[in-house]
């Protein structure tokens, strides 16, 4: 039995604006924007804020979680993506690009699930 | 500039008991041993159920996060830790291989962050 539950997306934002990654408030607001604009559907919304600065984010969507945590000092923010439905998860990773002011992105995509004699997807 | 922020673990959990996953009591309880098991420092918790069965769950912790999202139906749960401190994250996938009484467990690690030229680490 081969069976893939949903698509796991690993990004890296390289060079962002320190001071839009730095506190709750722009970090918040960039990843509801992606999720808006990724037509995913927001079920509930998290942040921490580390001191002095850094941020970890957590959105619960229907199609399953958008999470992002920030290194202001280094410009670097690691946000991933799971998505076991219908959403367009390319599009919050652009949001998400021009929201932080990121130099570079690395996506990387993981199918979630299990292959046949229960190997991974 | 080469550099690694953390280490993303993507675990399948494969014939779990479906009781043991379909609702957000035992998952919790489930999740927090594993955190302890492994050391994470917790910092904030949270659990959606959905309707009938399945739940998805995050821990923040110190070190980054926990996620698991679970599919009663196909006896399956995905769950994720990403750690950038110091903390045991096999243990982690092993306290819930047990507690969710997984008859398969595939895991796959990630390094964050990012390589020369802004390549992937």
């Amino acid at each position: 039995m081969f069976k893939t539950f949903g698509q796991h997306y690993l990004v890296e934002y390289i060079g962002c604006e320190a001071d839009r990654i730095a506190f709750v408030g722009p970090v918040r607001e960039a990843l509801l924007r992606a999720a808006e604009e990724s037509r995913a559907t927001i079920l509930e919304t998290f942040f921490h804020q580390f001191e002095p600065k850094g941020v970890s984010g957590m959105l619960f969507i229907a199609e399953s979680h958008f999470s992002i945590h920030t290194w202001p000092e280094d410009g670097y923010a690691a946000f991933d993506v799971l998505t076991c439905g219908r959403m367009e998860p390319e599009k919050a990773v652009e949001s998400l690009r021009k929201s932080l002011g990121a130099r570079d992105v690395r996506c990387r995509v993981v199918s979630r699930g299990y292959g046949p004699e229960g190997g991974s997807a």
